[in-house]
């Protein structure tokens, strides 16, 4: 059981800033991703649709053998994280009560921002779990629907790209936040033209990497950790996969990862299941 | 269950450097403490006494009702951390896995320094669990026995207290690491004069702060946490037990929380128990 893969999933690319997390934090752990590039974004999505995908893909991570799940998405979790530990067998990881501790802890003005994507938002999730731990904080949250297309679409370079940004942190620089959660895996990506537009005395808190953090903690509780005994270390494996096109992930993948060698391997949707077909030639 | 307070040990005061992290983060979240007082320091008693008193302030927490044991006390995790997990019927959290967990996230020179006291020291946890997760990391142990008696004869301000930690800790400035960590829930009372000691350029990881962060953790995956519906906020309770006198330990605790009002409460130990005669008149 120790020597599994953790299982990651997101809606795309944006979970990978995750998984950078994980082998730095954890590099005995091995690793298995799927990003559904094909249904990417899954923002603005209506959640039970959310919840239905992130099913598949963790049918998917279990078919092919995990110890513990981290729902690498925002939107995911906010849809599926309850219900997913109830039903699951391991444990499973979201991002949002992670990201949520972090900010409890930095903030000093007790004015906390959250961005994400309409699906995170709407769910109203972090503003809970802030509340639930710390209710003398303000907590300002604002949809951005447009910052994952530019990820996903590899426009963070674009001159456009500033204006955007610009545009939709202003409302949240007028509350005064110190502290501003970026509720979406994607948005870590934008990071140095989100710190440019909030300010340096803003501290950006990145969800995802918090969650290796809980990874980390379940690691221990649950005795699940891969030992670096017996140099398993040079052992540990990772596996990408994509319901998209998979040289396009791969491309991104192995520049974000700094792994130029890195495979990434396609699968197909059909009906309601995900099918990795190479694996049954 | 859930309105249940977490129960905090220490064999002093060092465990309310974690209490205090817990009243930031956690505010609310009903807390106990039971500082051991009378018998501190624990640090240079061999392994099996401090099991022996652990498991005591276990049963002392145990009798009054807690959701979450916190060990707030390195040794007393080196001691029975395992023990403890697999006897106890509620989750129990130790300091030294946090400590390690944060000291592998800020290194960037791969040289971690840990103070502790002999019984952490010569336990070597810190070095195994730091070595299970990344082992490229080279851990410095050093154990500084003359550091817990400094706070709890209250002799921080002292013009010899100075020349003590230079001394101590003059081997792992040779050792040039860039993170520390304060493997003694008393050393974060010391911390501006370590600090001043290994310059500004070491990180120091605060183990028990970052327990708190493992507490907030494993409040969530078992959704243990007491929510601020209804203003519960303002009924979270405190209550403080010590083994030794208990003004001493009221004076110190009221100014270390910035609780003017805050009572201790004496108890005694009879045989191998822990008797609080106040609620027996």
């Amino acid at each position: 059981m120790r020597d599994l893969p953790i299982g990651f999933l997101d809606s795309g690319f944006g979970g990978l800033t995750v998984v950078k997390e994980s082998l730095k934090q954890l590099p005995n752990e091995s690793i298995i991703y799927i990003g559904d590039s094909a249904r990417a974004p899954y923002g603005s999505r209506p959640l039970s649709e959310v919840r239905q995908y992130t099913k598949q893909l963790t049918a998917f991570l279990m078919e092919k053998g995990i110890k513990m799940l981290v729902i690498a998405c925002n939107t995911g979790t906010a849809a599926t994280l309850k219900e997913l530990r109830r039903e699951m067998p391991i444990p499973v990881v979201g991002v949002i009560h992670a990201g949520s501790r972090a900010a409890i802890k930095v903030t000093e003005n007790q004015q906390i921002g959250v961005i994400g994507t309409k699906g995170t938002v709407e769910s109203h999730l972090y503003q809970k779990v802030i509340d639930a731990k710390e209710n003398n904080m303000t907590v300002h949250e604002r949809a951005v629907p447009r910052f994952v297309p530019i990820v996903e679409e590899q426009r963070i370079n674009d001159a456009e790209t500033m204006h955007i940004i610009n545009e939709d942190l202003q409302p949240l620089k007028e509350n005064n936040v110190d502290t501003l959660v970026l509720g979406c895996t994607h948005y870590p990506l934008l990071r140095n033209q989100i710190q440019r537009v909030m300010g340096e005395h803003v501290i950006l808190i990145d969800s995802g990497a918090e969650a290796i953090n809980e990874v980390s903690t379940l690691l221990d509780y649950f005795n699940l950790g891969r030992s670096s005994d017996d140099n398993q270390k040079n052992s540990a494996t990772q596996a990408y996969y994509t319901t998209g096109d998979g040289e396009d992930f791969a491309h991104f993948t192995r520049q974000w990862l700094n792994q130029p060698d890195l495979t990434v391997q396609e699968v197909v949707i059909r009906g309601d299941e995900i099918i990795d077909y190479s694996n049954e030639k």
